[in-house]
């Protein structure tokens, strides 16, 4: 996908945060969950860097953007960290969701336990294809996407998944737009362009499997190395 | 997903290289693929700092773990670094791909062409339904999951992707390591325990959504702001 995780424009559209201090916020949440589940009261920017290889100047100045957590001698209280990061990243609320596209990719989203489990709940689906239209899959209703504008005001909908062809995405994120729709996470394989205001996020899943590869290749060089 | 990108120990598991650099090294090559698209034959730490949002130092200390490739006064080769780049993940080949689980997750990540793109190819499938086993899908052999240690074997696959219900991802992933595989990406909604040899990925969606709320509540504190 041309879309990438860490978008190419170096803000995020409207505040002077960085994009990717922003996705790194997620990341210290989601470390900062873990931390509390395995019962730790207290973490420094030295273990929450080590914990996901950053330096612990960078997890500082990217907390720093939006306050002052830390406290002298103690570091940050867990509790305090998660909620601060949850306010700031919107996530303390629900999030209802609109999802545009419900061929094999957007059925697997609509059942995608992860996105409830961080406050966000599709309550609307759109398609083209009659057959669908006017069912209930995975408890959720589907609608013709001429209803867009009506459903999203009266669910209050402000966020969207797009799930579909890449022939259609431009057309049906400009759609989704039109509807008063303010971001978009788009799985389609394209780059698409939304007027400035509106957050386009797209998903890159094979930045995973880099990962993979990577850890593959490297063992078998180390292999290789210790066999010399 | 328990399972997040950056994951909680602090190191790849055979390397020396923190896991959250190997992931920098995926967003740097992607800048680096639409640096070269759109004509430029140099690049910066700098700048590619500034299009990821992070400090140029931290580009520089994350390139440093695998080489010197700047030139003083020109800063680096947009070629050269790709290629070094890709060399380090090890995506300068073609991977073949076994993958688990046909349901609409898995169908749907039959047919996503982003990770043909940078040279990940799904050649043999897997799944538990006889309804399945035997045909093609999106042009791929459909095998039970009792033929892996086979076809792992007689195709070299080394890498696995789950997209099974959590109930049967620590089954399946035992599985997949006993056929040989050696780096599992895992969409299940569940954290798998593998021996420490054996790479393991988890996705997480949400953080893409949280970037999108993100988004949206700094836009209307900012406009609240403006008004007040």
């Amino acid at each position: 996908m041309g879309d990438s995780k860490a978008k190419s424009d170096e803000h995020s559209s409207d505040s002077s945060v960085p994009k990717a201090v922003v996705s790194r916020l997620s990341l210290y949440l989601r470390e900062l969950q873990h931390l509390q589940r395995d019962g730790h009261e207290t973490t420094s920017s030295t273990q929450l860097g080590k914990l996901l290889g950053f330096t612990d100047a960078q997890v500082r100045k990217d907390l720093a953007y939006f306050g002052q957590f830390g406290y002298p001698g103690i570091g940050y209280r867990c509790d305090e960290l998660v909620d601060a990061i949850k306010r700031i990243l919107g996530t303390n609320r629900q999030w209802p969701i609109a999802l545009v596209g419900l061929g094999n990719l957007g059925r697997a989203l609509l059942g995608y336990r992860g996105f409830g489990e961080q406050g966000f709940r599709v309550v609307a689906a759109f398609d083209v294809d009659p057959h669908k239209i006017g069912s209930m899959i995975e408890g959720v209703p589907v609608h013709p996407i001429s209803d867009l504008p009506a459903i999203v005001k009266d669910k209050g909908i402000r966020l969207a998944i797009l799930a579909v062809p890449a022939t259609a995405a431009q057309g049906v994120a400009e759609q989704v737009v039109q509807a008063g729709i303010e971001g978009v996470l788009n799985f389609a394989p394209v780059t698409i362009s939304l007027p400035k205001e509106v957050r386009t996020v797209g998903v890159d899943l094979a930045i995973e499997l880099e990962q993979l590869s990577f850890a593959v290749v490297s063992r078998a060089q180390k292999d290789a190395d210790s066999v010399n």
